[in-house]
């Protein structure tokens, strides 16, 4: 089963349907450490902080071999975006950019109607964009309309663990969406990366979850775990729910009676 | 970190975490494979179908190198019940039993008054019993009292694929549970185990959920995997659940302002 | 529709179909008025309370005109509990009684075992029983087969303010229930009682969620609004759910097309 | 407290906090019992019904008396909603608007980039606007910005019946919204409009739940109901949720020990 299940990205092939950040981590030997138990191939990085902090050597060779996803986390204006993803190119020498553009402080929900003009304009740059967006099936409809290689939906705010707030829109995600959908944002432990991808997600992106938990390494397995997990169920497809019993034994021919 | 997580139940060690029934399969040989699938190394057996069909001997035969667990599945009274366990005792050789005391034949509930006198009994009468139960803490707490080697709540009625109707009442139970907390009956698709898992339970038991899936033997080992994120995700502490959002990434030092 | 929709329990006719505690008001006036406003004619009284302090004469004078259900709060013996409703009967007059036997002191759930066989033996005795059972649709059914007049099971723990937990647990008690079912505990808002009557309850008893309030006589007409609103909605016949939308405004001669 | 407790949009001041359409009745006179059985000042119509088959004078004057909000159902384009805007305000000879522009015909979601535009130029034309919106805290408080009079997050789809399926985010559009919020879309029974209250909107707008209820008279009326209790709660301020039990009644003193 495992080998022929690839997600596909803007013509890449992947096998591992998790994606994790690189930030908030103890220390970089835990980072690599959890990357590793997480089994994910492509990784996060702020692009803000690698390309202001002149790290960018340095962190490109501690993530050698991985699959580099620069983000413009921070952002909150399209003059901004742009400028942090055309510095990312040069320092990191990938078209692909995972777009993030804040609309409220607070939420950090992402600003609906400026992401789609932004994501148009990278795309027409010639960026790979993957779009951090909200779970509103026709916001996301349109991002892939303008050409975005993914789209990613959040489950809740970022850093929040509260899961996926709102399963019905993912699923409308997933039933129009002509590219590979990836849950980003709020997931909080394994089953709720389990739950995405049987909602029909391609894959799930996570990277407090694990930073932050009390031992980033296990849990970075456990959501390596899970994510394999809702696949195959999603894939195995599952009994339908009922509102009522259905005995799994056999409940005739009572001995006693 | 797997070698020195054991399950301990009645002096005996286990590794795995997933228990799975035997009834309801497409065929046999698609039973075997989903066992092995799913990694469980205890499998439960109807009493009533081993010993009434008389094809006992064939079926402990091809369950051979798993930890055979009787239960008294369609029973509904006490006499019924420990009739059940005797003629199982002498048929498989072995004191477990799994008790099942119906009290509601439509959601197959069982009847917790009866369920504490009877499981009281069969351990005076020597058995290793497991008790399938309500979601209620304090019947759990009665029936660990009267000396059940675990207590077995469900998450909602057999075959019914819900899930956990009541998280609460299974972390109550754990909360105050001396004895391994197995979640049995319910769950639907991976992420019910995950879940189930993560509220604390030391094991999970399915039957319907891989039996009657589309591809049983994938979706055995999506449970396989999700038991054990789960179990993952419970050891590694996860974050805590906030009701706004906590940048993964540095959010300083814009660019563009 | 208000005049024909009565509330009978044991032979008793009652318009309103919300029940309220007297414990834990900031004052005897507040509790006077916040009942006044729910619009309640049974209120619950705390047996042990009133017996051992010797107010009963002054507790009755202030709930005149209203039926008082006195309760064995505190009790977790069967002798306790028989002992206390009968000081009660003697005290209060009234055969009626609101029967609690304590199984956990932390979550103050009912011990169901014990539960059945001391309502038995209160409506041998002559009371009038209405027991507060856990949610357990065998449980409920047991105790209305030995005789009470109405079966109390709880949305969560008393205080909790957590509302119904398990709503596919209450369905089924109406379900198969044969007395009135009346929703205890857990209440914390409006919401909560509405939503109890559409399930199918026959009436909501609660006393923390208002007693407790910041304002608790606006929180008493709060909720008696809402269980009329619930119980109208449940007899109106609600929209099925549906996973799509449906449009209840016309479509259809686009002017601009 | 009824008295002062006033809302106010665009400067006109309303006692109901409910409010209504009139499509989708089984007759024009169950339309009208329900209106007056709901409370609601308010009554939404469609514009393009209503100039479209040129009934207007009728409809007028059946709902006199009744604030008339007319919207843009079937709208999925600027210019089409425009139009039909100016249409209904010459029919109807009111600058209130109910913008609807229509992103996906399945799930009648609005499309978020487009309804922000329209809003401001309807603004600009001299309307006053309540936009339906997506639950989306950032395109709420972008619609408030470019002088919506208030903001209609959806629940759930048009007439699904599914609730509110995202509380925290309806929450979050409350916090922010410098003009009042009305839950609109997604209402399917009593306690969902109660529910609304609670999480601090200052109106709902409702339509196919009372329409195609089983009696929509009776189901008016616990609308209008559940409304003034969801208010009255929201105002009276709830017990928290704890996760354990706080004994309502006192537990000391037993009697029997």
């Amino acid at each position: 089963m495992a080998d022929d299940d690839i997600l596909e990205i803007a013509g890449r092939a992947f096998r591992s349907r998790i994606l994790v950040g690189t930030a908030g981590y103890p220390s970089r030997q835990v980072m690599l450490d959890a990357i590793d138990a997480s089994g994910a191939e492509i990784v996060t990085v702020s692009l803000r902080r690698v390309s202001l902090t002149g790290d960018t050597d340095d962190m490109v060779e501690l993530l050698a071999g991985r699959h580099i996803l620069p983000n413009t986390a921070g952002c909150s204006t399209r003059r901004d975006a742009m400028l942090t993803a055309e510095l990312g190119r040069e320092a990191l020498g990938t078209d692909w950019v995972k777009l993030e553009l804040i609309g409220d402080r607070e939420t950090l929900y992402p600003d609906a109607g400026e992401l789609i003009v932004t994501a148009a304009e990278m795309v027409r740059e010639g960026f790979t964009v993957l779009p951090y967006a909200t779970d509103d099936p026709v916001v996301c409809r349109r991002l892939a309309d303008v050409g975005c290689a993914a789209v990613m939906p959040l489950g809740s705010p970022i850093g929040s663990g509260l899961g996926i707030l709102n399963p019905f829109n993912i699923e409308q995600i997933v039933r129009r969406s002509p590219v590979p959908v990836i849950l980003d944002a709020g997931i909080g432990t394994a089953s709720d990366a389990a739950f995405a991808m049987e909602l029909g997600c391609s894959a799930v992106l996570l990277n407090s979850a694990i930073a932050k938990a009390h031992d980033p390494v296990r849990m970075a397995r456990a959501m390596g775990l899970a994510t394999a997990a809702g696949r195959a169920a999603a894939l195995a497809g599952r009994i339908p729910r009922r509102n009522y019993a259905e005995a799994s034994s056999p409940q005739l021919g009572l001995i006693g009676s």
